[in-house]
């Protein structure tokens, strides 16, 4: 994980664990961290200049090529959770985000995804430009 | 509901309950039975003519426009189900689908769903064709 | 539908429509919207007394026994939702909720739930108390 | 990842894709393909002796402690799948599953997954019995 100092471009979203989220061994199932995730790279991708209305008309996507994720602790119904994610590192073809998931203080979740930037619907992987904008640090 | 004898284009699937159909209540979540009918529906209106492959092409797609589902009794980890469906009315601007949810003999679930052919991404609805086939009965 | 000025404990949730929302229709799928009326319905229930963390405590649910919705118009990518959802009847043995999804003006998905308080996870149907708090008009 | 004839308990599910499994950027969603893996899993750790209905009366899950994926090419609307997925590594504390997706010979995504053996609801993390049956190689 890169160190707290370096988080570019930091996005942090806010989550409240809805029984859709859980599983009957009664905690939160992990395709549901997953999901939470999701939403806090499709806002980090926003400060990336990578805007979410902009993708549905050119077709130009941010797609995963690469997920890890380590589940350290279960989260339970009616839990709010704070989903951290940042800009890691900006290469030529793809770029990594990082993310940590809390619930108050307790680290819960810790995940990386690498992603490419691709045309659709061709499917074409684009070169990544160079980032301009250092963001907040 | 149809009576049985007037079940047309009868389709029928099979799901065993995973973990992500449950909740920590103990039982499978509501939305879960719905994904199921989904892909039974989508196999019944495949019977009907609307094969998956070529809606992805034509962008012609029977798109739900009312669901109804009434829960009766709630399934669980392991349980499989048998999901029935068959067409109810086919009309000149919808047609309705009728569902039934199945644990051996017991029936949990009964739901029914509209639908109209839609031109994508347009939105446009399209006059359904009257139906030649008349399935079996 | 019950009328605005009827509209008792009403509560509103705010969607912003992320890939997983949609289907390669080119727009929201129709399990996803019920996912959000799902998130205003449990924030209602809040309202009414249900809440989140203590169902998860005593084992006492509001379980849906019944839903019905309307899908009017469809949504995209990047839109933002708002879903409203307030109580339309409160009987003996079930209460329902009644839902509205707007973008903007504009009327989306309107939607009824029917729920009964179940006390899992022995599966029994629990007699509704009256409601004391009338709640805001 | 294992070669394949050090694939133990190989398990293979297959799957057709949904609209649900799709989203507006022509493609498979990147969370549907990690529900397919799911499932492949649950019936690769039921070869393995963790039975679905027995984990949901004793309340002893595998749980997922850490997830990779690697996407490799897009799956479309009406595809069918293959999930094959076999035991990798059984330490003391943890074991290994690893999968692959297919769509006939062309491979869209491997993964890898380590699971813990947790008593649920207090979340203690069990030791692993060694494997007797060495399963079919």
């Amino acid at each position: 994980m890169t160190s707290h100092q370096e988080q570019r471009f930091l996005c942090e979203t806010e989550e409240e664990i809805m029984f859709y989220d859980t599983d009957c061994g009664g905690v939160v199932h992990n395709l549901a961290y997953l999901r939470m995730v999701e939403k806090c790279r499709t806002r980090l991708a926003a400060s990336l200049g990578f805007e979410l209305r902009e993708m549905g008309e050119t077709g130009l996507f941010p797609v995963v090529v690469r997920t890890e994720a380590d589940y350290r602790k279960p989260a339970r119904l009616a839990d709010v959770l704070v989903v951290r994610g940042w800009l890691a590192e900006w290469g030529k073809a793809r770029f990594w985000c990082e993310f940590e998931v809390y619930r108050g203080e307790e680290l819960l979740l810790t995940a990386r995804q690498a992603l490419a930037l691709v045309q659709m619907p061709e499917g074409k992987v684009q070169r990544l430009k160079p980032l301009e904008n250092e963001g907040p640090v």
